[in-house]
């Protein structure tokens, strides 16, 4: 079996998506995208998109996550580097006095995300119910 | 979406399965079979059926994954315990003055796990292909 160990310390890492329960046993299991820095695209870093794209805001987004605003902001700028163009784009001035913005590769990129963690999902269900 | 965010210490779940390489990225996963008392079958823990398999015997296997007599007792117990039947026993006396073995049960398991090792390093292979 091809293996490596290697201990994450990122906590985006830790979340863990698991089937439903057969005689007791559950299927469990993590996914991310890694690019050339680590980490580029994990649950936790889709879901602070997701909440970027709802809130129009970073420090909202980060609040809603329980995040401090610099680690959500190391985060947006980890994937902003990795990427061929910035997913998170922050418009200043205008009648808001400036927002925070997916861009077209962002929403893309989080669409892609969304359909793999549901395929995994589908994934796991269909594997536990081979044992 | 569904998640949990927890802390993994078994040093079993750090096994990390990855896709080939596309446009800098790799997909990468973990994946194991969770029990009422904890992790119950990981890469780890296949690992040391395969090479108890292999060897015959409790301490050679641990040696050889570079693992404390007690922590693979520990690993085998866990398993066992959780396990309907057995899934390694150890034979006292005889010729050889006792061998330790996988059960029927011990045999099949990790059969199904290590199809569940290959079905999940297509997986991470068909799903970076679609970004």
């Amino acid at each position: 079996m091809q293996k490596k160990k290697k201990f994450q310390k990122d906590s985006e890492h830790f979340y863990i998506v698991e089937s439903s329960e057969k005689d007791g046993f559950k299927l469990k299991g993590k996914i991310w995208i890694e690019g050339k820095e680590g980490t580029f695209l994990g649950i936790g870093r889709a879901q602070l998109l997701e909440k970027i794209k709802e809130c129009k805001s970073i420090s909202k987004a980060a609040k809603t996550l329980n995040m401090s605003y610099k680690k959500a902001w190391d985060l947006i700028d980890s994937m902003n580097k990795q990427a061929k163009n910035p997913l998170v784009i922050t418009k200043v001035g205008g009648a808001g006095g400036g927002r925070t913005e997916l861009t077209e590769e962002g929403e893309k990129i989080l669409n892609q995300f969304k359909e793999l963690y549901e395929e995994f999902k589908k994934f796991l269900e269909k594997e536990i119910n081979k044992f």
